[in-house]
């Protein structure tokens, strides 16, 4: 590995619009996908809006997983940073996709931390 | 305004090591960008790693601004995601590059949430 992390940017459309105003839905959703991955959560932070929306956002000790969701749109911004080449941040996101029931995903890639040193290892 | 958020992904390297690895001065660090932009702070989770590393992230009303730092590469992966037109994510990326004092920072910016809906108000 000659990056310190792999961050993908989910681009969640076509979503379940109930369940992206749900605040326990989201959250035992990143819970599941950061525990079927193997990542360790060691904080977290919750929040749903008024009139609608959630945010959630896992601190895990290889980085974080955030989902910021707009149910009027059918649309949510998940990201799946992980740090550590074990780790499989994809399936994380496919975790995410299935269950917030997205029908047209997009998903980016973006090298975190890509440095001589790290590079040189 | 035709996308919901903009996310900037900050490569901060070069940055100053000690800094780095200094929780209470990266959460200051932090909410001093997020107060400077007007950004309202509702939850925030912070972590320091052994034997070194710091791990922050504050959720706003706007979406998020996190840090996880690599102070034995002086390296810090930095993201600032807001949400709506008013507000200036670049400002608050560089009040983070200049208090870390990173002497190479590489700012990506991403646009999230590019619906047709939105585009088309």
């Amino acid at each position: 590995m000659n990056v310190l992390g792999v961050h993908l940017l989910l681009e969640l459309k076509e979503c379940n619009p109930k369940l992206l105003d749900d605040l326990d839905y989201i959250r035992s959703a990143m819970l599941r996908a950061a525990h079927d991955v193997g990542v360790h959560v060691i904080g977290e932070s919750f929040h749903r809006f008024s009139p609608q929306g959630v945010t959630g956002i896992l601190s895990i000790a290889e980085s974080h997983i955030s989902i910021h969701t707009w149910p009027e749109y059918g649309y949510a911004a998940a990201d799946v940073f992980t740090c550590g080449s074990a780790l499989k941040p994809a399936k994380a996101a496919q975790i995410l996709i299935e269950l917030l029931e997205s029908k047209s995903p997009d998903i980016k890639e973006v090298r975190r931390g890509m440095l001589p040193l790290v590079a040189a290892r």
